[in-house]
């Protein structure tokens, strides 16, 4: 990820690892596809906010921006001399908006927001340290058809940045540790199963579930229901489930259910008791993927926001989200020699040509890159010109 | 520019001094005129490129970098042990990618970006300490087309975001230098001078420039010739030059020439001996002002990149063209209860509403601010109901 100078031994084309310049034309992709998916949110009714990139470090790291502490970037503040971070992640500052400057409005809340985070560290197969993130979240409202909202609008989202076809994966991050609870297992042997199943070791899973006494019983069963979510659904439908689980369970499902409503030809998995990287989640977890080996492109999920408030919201990924969507074709760019008439050019610009004067006489089409140059006031391909 | 919890004693909503929220529907507001920044400079061959928020300050802070040295937060990398600058400014970023990723890329280069800067401390009249910025730059080219391109392609961008007139005001920033030089002023003579020019002390100017000898005598001339640019003009073709000093003027002449021919409407003024603020500029230097008093909204002009590259370019300040541009109407939300189809929710979305979904039974289109409701299938707006 560190840039080297072409035609220089100088350090200025040198980058910290994990940062890096986007040049055209994927500079201006990662801006229309962000502004794409933007306008989607706000097409549901989902307003924009902006929060500042620092912030102090207790209000950054709060609720939810916990889970993010380690990766969050600090420096003093000179004015007020106390610390602020860079921050790592969007959503614990828009539980912050909406605790405090729009506290007093009625809910449901519906905002979105796009923006930079940066992080301490890359990791192997994630070097980024800054990725451009945006998001929605829904604040106030604890039905399921908020979380089936939520999915359905990051869905819809990608789909008008032209990803072709998305599946959604829902987890249910308390189910585990519901059931755990329940059966009352003793530490030791709950963070062996917890290892177990976080490594969905089947085997291990079946004969700690055994020493677990039989309300652990379920585990086996729905480690084995991961899959589609009608028969990870049916799975849930069929095991006796402590009475905290059976709600998680009956919620999901409620939650499915608004979602194929809305959206019959959606792909959905469900996967009862995997809680892997959603610490703070506390309903349904989600997330999307493109087509093919294009990866996670969305992650959400029900989470508590400050002050208590019932929340859930989605964060997508546009770096991620340009690998899944295809390109589109470069603007044309046409070659308009000095003195060419303003009214002339203004027309060109309003069919979408991007129009690159010539300042010398040493400017030609070739070496701008253009892709038409103009014969008799008409923009004409270079390449299929007589 | 703290931020109070508007119900609590809480520390979550205060900010540190000069970094904000935006909050609905002003980010909103500002994200939409940044991409039609953005989309005229691209109508105009400007190509986007995106560099890290976080670099090295050695490479951050070099060439133009230099001039907000003193304004760049630092931070340690982890991963590298060097120190990183967060940018106060992207002019320098866009210099060192010309020079390296995109140096075998033929001249004259033309680059745009829009993204935030941060600075260590705000100054009484601009408290902000993070700020967005957009611009252009344009690389390789020493012509005074190339100037008068990106004055008019700044002017042409505002125009885009309704800013309904703009003027042009351009400073020569090396002229009073060039002078003083030529005339051999003695160091502390020529201190003084140039406070008194500062300061625009006519009568100073006038005492101090016959002691500084014949040489000298256009300086109150040509300060007091800072106006409309036609005058302006006309007192430098009067007035003796050393050679340094009639190619700054001549140069002048020919980029306000090239501007005429393509802009003849826009308000011109020229100030030939001002040289504040503009430390790295090297010819013409450009201000953009908003109608009446909304100020400063762009600034500009010649300056040297990296390898002895000859540029120019032009920064606008979002912030600041918000205050001069009209604010949109508001965007329709139409409340849709539950169980409507999508089909119809897309159409609405396809007419520009917002579609906002009932939750629950006690969401009402009053407490979502709705501005219209679903009456057979139609948006109907709510004020005028029967």
């Amino acid at each position: 990820m560190t840039d080297d100078a072409p035609n220089s031994s100088t350090p200025p084309g040198l980058l910290p690892a994990g940062l890096m310049d986007l040049l055209p034309p994927e500079a201006e992709r990662e801006a229309v596809l962000v502004e794409t998916l933007m306008a989607a949110f706000a097409g549901h009714g989902y307003e924009r906010v902006k929060p500042p990139l620092l912030e102090f470090e207790d209000s950054l790291l709060a609720g939810s921006g916990a889970a993010v502490a380690e990766q969050t970037f600090r420096l003093m503040d000179p004015v007020s001399q106390r610390m602020m971070g860079l921050r790592a992640d969007t959503t614990p500052q828009v539980a912050r908006i909406a605790a405090t400057r729009l506290g007093l409005q009625p809910r449901p809340l519906r905002l979105c927001y796009a923006g930079q985070v940066l992080r301490v560290r890359g990791t192997q197969l994630a070097p980024e340290r800054q990725l451009p993130q945006t998001g929605i979240e829904l604040i106030g409202s604890d039905a399921p058809a908020a979380d089936a909202e939520v999915a359905l609008v990051a869905a819809a989202a990608l789909a008008a940045a032209g990803v072709p076809s998305v599946s959604l994966d829902i987890t249910l991050p308390t189910m585990a540790p519901a059931l755990l609870e329940a059966a009352e297992v003793p530490p030791a042997l709950r963070q062996r199963l917890a290892r177990a199943l976080d490594r969905k070791d089947a085997a291990s899973v079946a004969a700690l579930s055994g020493e677990a006494g039989p309300l652990a019983a379920a585990l086996p069963v729905l480690l084995a229901a991961a899959g589609p979510a009608d028969g990870a659904l049916a799975a849930l439908a069929g095991v006796e489930l402590p009475p905290a689980a059976r709600a998680i369970a009956d919620n999901a499902a409620a939650v499915i259910a608004a979602i194929r409503a809305r959206a019959p030809g959606l792909r959905i998995t469900l996967d009862p008791v995997e809680f892997r990287g959603f610490r703070y989640h506390v309903g349904v977890a989600f997330t999307l993927y493109g087509p093919g080996t294009t990866g996670e492109l969305a992650r959400g999920g029900r989470y508590m926001s400050l002050n208590e408030e019932p929340a859930t919201g989605m964060s997508l990924y546009p770096d991620a989200v340009l690998r899944a969507a295809p390109a589109p074709a470069p603007r044309p760019r046409v070659f308009v020699p000095a003195g060419t008439p303003e009214a002339a050019l203004q027309a060109l610009r309003a069919q979408g040509f991007a129009t690159v004067a010539a300042l010398s006489a040493a400017d030609s089409p070739k070496g701008l890159r253009c892709s038409h140059r103009l014969v008799d006031g008409r923009a004409v391909p270079i390449s299929k010109e007589g």
